[in-house]
């Protein structure tokens, strides 16, 4: 008989916030590894924001995910029964896979990690997913100058502290716009921002006209919403604003409503374009090399907010939603042996 | 003493939409040119929708007009007098001039046309402005591919009916959405597009989802407003959007709200981009010598809306926005010589 291990599976679609009650935690067997595969135990899973979206039934760049099937996202794991010749039992390999402890992946779907490189959990995040979304967003569609001003939303979470920070080895004078005092501490003297505005407190069209006092040539839009919609009267002739996440209006059950957006982009020329990773993939390697360069030049830094325990991976994923994380949020489940 | 001439003022900046009193009709002498000038007769002016933002005292590509000053836009005229060696007594001219039956012009600023080419007034519309604003905006930003889905509001404008014509020329399928039973049945049966949408009668939303079984790829936005708002949830993956007017918003007092598109363009890796024709003035012979060769061929057709009188010039200009105008709006001063 099979082993028992813990699963998570979407049990309905979350309509606005999600709660815990649209999650169900599953005891299932762990399968058995055939010719070509390996069996993994799960060490970290990512929380994303970007989750939210799957959980919806409507079409966008990914499918959704199903009802009553294991979420996944992207997991760091330890092979503990290897069927392939490429990978050995303790390799630690990255992959998009299920939310539960133990899976079975086909070797083509999981890439191995050297901890000598990089500190494991930076394949998540900075020099991983978010820090690749950063890279592409802001170097292919931003494409910052030297002495421009770059805005970037969200900037204390996994994305916006890469684009500030990259922005920042490009030349750019750069603004963050986050939600704490904490964060904003962050930015200033962790990150070298170069100005930080705390939307909670401040109005942030004043205080967007101080921090930008030649206006903004890019910016890197995280949030959506009513953070955005004070960007655009600031923009410069030629301004360019990756659009990478709207987090306010993940959970709106309303109709996002705002100004329109169109005259400001008449008056500036301006370019607004949306995009995920999924369009860089013939890219990842360039921008994992270009991250992992700057990581060991100490050009860029990273905070992980990690939560432990596998019953606490829904915990972590709602905390995205109540702006609780510095950098990175992760879920450790298991120790690396 | 100097020959007197009538010229338009603008007088107070309108509010909303703009209304005959917030222009003057004034009596003013006729100038005399210097070395290198010239002295033209106003034969065509140009009427078009942008004029109504340089009347706002904001921020934007082009300078506001100036109260009490004469207001420019595209003019034919004839040279009456010629103090420069380029040009000669009955030379037709092109440039940016008064609104003013006759202008002195700096020989720099205007460009001889041949009648022999095209019709003179094709210089304003189908190979001038208009023409070229949907040349550049089209290709340019929105670079149709054979069998792609155009969609182009304001289609029966000077503006719109070059966009679908030239997306048909490569190989687009285009649908118009405008404002009259007449306008459509010309999109239709002299222009060549594949499905017409009459605003004012169908629900623009069901409209666009039955003309557009497979999405659209390009929209082509020159009026904003709810009709853009129905286009956003059809986009497919990386679309385009050439911003190129928003009419609906010129005359608008209260802030032009609508659902936020931040989400949609994430969802598709859209892109969106707000232009003007200034951004394309080094490369405007291209553009002109393109639009000629199409409307030689017999693969471009234009309409004119042509009004006639110097007193006129005003109702001509207000006739824009309540939808009138087929194709380019001329007011036609007086007769070639």
């Amino acid at each position: 008989m099979s082993q028992m291990q813990k699963q998570i599976k979407l049990a309905k679609r979350p309509v606005g916030t999600p709660v815990m009650e649209d999650f169900a935690f599953i005891d299932a067997p762990i399968e058995t590894p055939s010719d070509g595969e390996v069996l993994i135990r799960t060490i970290y899973v990512s929380v994303d924001p970007y989750l939210r979206g799957r959980m919806q039934d409507t079409k966008s760049y990914i499918p959704p995910f199903q009802l009553n099937e294991v979420i996944t996202s992207g997991i760091i794991g330890q092979v503990v029964e290897s069927k392939s010749e490429h990978f050995s039992k303790g390799d630690i390999v990255l992959g998009t896979l299920g939310w539960q402890e133990y899976s079975v992946a086909n070797e083509r779907t999981i890439r191995k990690l050297d901890p000598k490189l990089a500190p494991v959990t930076a394949n998540l995040g900075i020099i991983g997913m978010t820090g690749l979304t950063a890279y592409f967003g802001l170097l292919d569609i931003g494409q910052p100058k030297e002495g421009e001003t770059v805005v970037v939303s969200g900037a204390a979470g996994a994305v916006g502290s890469a684009v500030g920070q990259i922005a920042k080895i490009k030349g750019a004078r750069v603004v963050g716009i986050a939600g704490t005092e904490e964060k904003c501490e962050y930015l200033l003297n962790e990150l070298g921002f170069d100005a930080a505005i705390n939307y909670k407190k401040e109005d942030v069209s004043s205080a967007l006209e101080k921090a930008c006092p030649n206006g903004i040539d890019i910016y890197f839009d995280n949030v959506g919403g009513s953070i955005s919609d004070a960007v655009f009267p600031l923009l410069n002739k030629f301004a360019r604003i990756p659009v990478c996440g709207a987090i306010s209006a993940y959970n709106s059950v309303e109709m996002d409503m705002g100004p329109r957006v169109q005259t400001a982009l008449i008056k500036t020329s301006a370019l607004m374009k949306g995009f995920t990773l999924g369009d860089y993939s013939s890219r990842l390697q360039e921008g994992n090399t270009a991250l992992a360069a700057w990581l060991n030049e100490g050009k860029l830094k990273y905070e992980e907010t990690i939560t432990e325990g596998f019953d606490h991976i829904i915990d972590a994923f709602l905390d995205l939603f109540t702006g609780a994380n510095i950098g990175k949020s992760l879920v450790k489940v298991a120790d690396i042996i």
